[in-house]
């Protein structure tokens, strides 16, 4: 293993990556609000909450197609798009009967996710700090529009469409630093997923766990507690500026 | 010829594209200002402007190499390091002579270069309305760096490096439209070089040029004038926000 402990020298990090849906935005809460929207407009019954839970269940077996090699590389606008058909067949509900424009306006939902309360000031400190950026499943449209709207200063968009590999496989992580210039060891993740961190630790990376206890709602079971010995730990975004500063 | 007159309707643009040498930043002040104190550290002769015009005249035949194919895709600041050393050598200096981390340091000028004094106010105004981003043949990690210390406020870093391809290729600016889920009739290319308006027409996107006389110092005498149908003309980037507004 070549992951670092907590007790492992940061001042050599350059550049802090994010996970962004769950790590800086919220996005159970952003998807539902769209999505009630749209159950009620089209009287479909169900709880938009689990709606977008089953939504978000597709997310990794469509990427896993994409990793296994079985599907070229497939930016995520798409393949939410796909899965929302999918998920709306499963309901019963004939995607073909809908409007197309209204489902491409569903789509963009996850275009329109808001930051976590503590997400755009913790950003901007690290900022000034840092160079930051997203290293998100997320493609480069999606992550500009949410950004534009919510007012994340990310330095740059990088992310799985950049470097045409999703997390987590090595690739996308290497390709990152290399874009950057940068050794791994020079590049900090920084997420709410402990599998995240494990992937970009084992490449060499610094790493940051940030708890975001209601990511999945109020009954969360994963993630509410670092299971590695990542560099740093905080409780939301301003802790770690704080700790990083 | 699909170039539309400066009487199209311009209601659809959704993006406007930046080139950014030239356009967007004033690199021949930028690189003879680092080349001056370069040159006078190792009492070599010359005037810095001009060696700055040297360096610059080798980036399209680097580029022309892998626009043909006969080169993988390789980012601009491997490309302009090969071209210093070049330089160097042309002008009798040995660069294997020289301490490496200096002509790393003098090969990121391109990464500290200065705005036109319009630049970044015209682009806070054309942001409020449009997506802006570089379309430029510089890499991600130039352009951000230069962007975060210059102030420049891209909602996010396209180009070459993005794109895996070398403007003017056509490539170069269709997977840039591709990349924003937008047709080429919703992107408007500006830039201060009619060749680069002209290939982005040639695929169908709206143009703006700007004039940049002094781009390459008092003598200039390309780029003087628009020589196409663009479909906007402006002195400087102040202007084009006004006639964009």
């Amino acid at each position: 293993m070549t992951r670092q402990g907590s007790g492992s020298d940061l001042g050599g990090v350059r550049a802090l990556l994010f996970d962004t849906f769950g790590t800086v935005v919220d996005w159970r809460s952003g998807i539902a609000r769209e999505m009630a929207a749209f159950l009620e407009r089209h009287a479909i019954a169900g709880d938009a909450a689990e709606f977008a839970d089953g939504w978000r269940r597709l997310y990794q077996p469509a990427m896993e197609e994409i990793r296994q090699g079985r599907r070229p590389f497939t930016r995520l606008d798409v393949l939410n798009r796909e899965n929302l058909e999918q998920l709306l067949a499963s309901r019963g509900v004939d995607p073909a009967a809908l409007d197309l424009r209204e489902l491409e306006v569903l789509n963009r939902a996850w275009h329109r996710l808001d930051p976590w309360p503590d997400s755009v000031e913790g950003l901007a400190r690290l900022r000034r700090r840092y160079l930051i950026a997203p290293l998100s499943n997320g493609n480069i449209l999606l992550l500009t529009e949410m950004a534009k709207r919510a007012g994340i200063p990310w330095d740059c968009i990088l992310g799985a469409e950049v470097v045409q590999a999703y997390k987590p496989l090595p690739a996308a992580y290497l390709r990152t630093a290399d874009i950057l210039g940068l050794q791994p060891k020079e590049c900090m993740m920084v997420a709410a997923h402990n599998d995240d961190l494990a992937a970009a630790a084992d490449v060499g990376m610094k790493t940051a766990f940030v708890l975001r206890s209601r990511e999945h709602g109020p009954g969360q079971t994963s993630d509410l507690a670092p299971d590695g010995p990542w560099d740093v730990v905080a409780d939301d975004m301003l802790e770690l500026a704080r700790k990083l500063s």
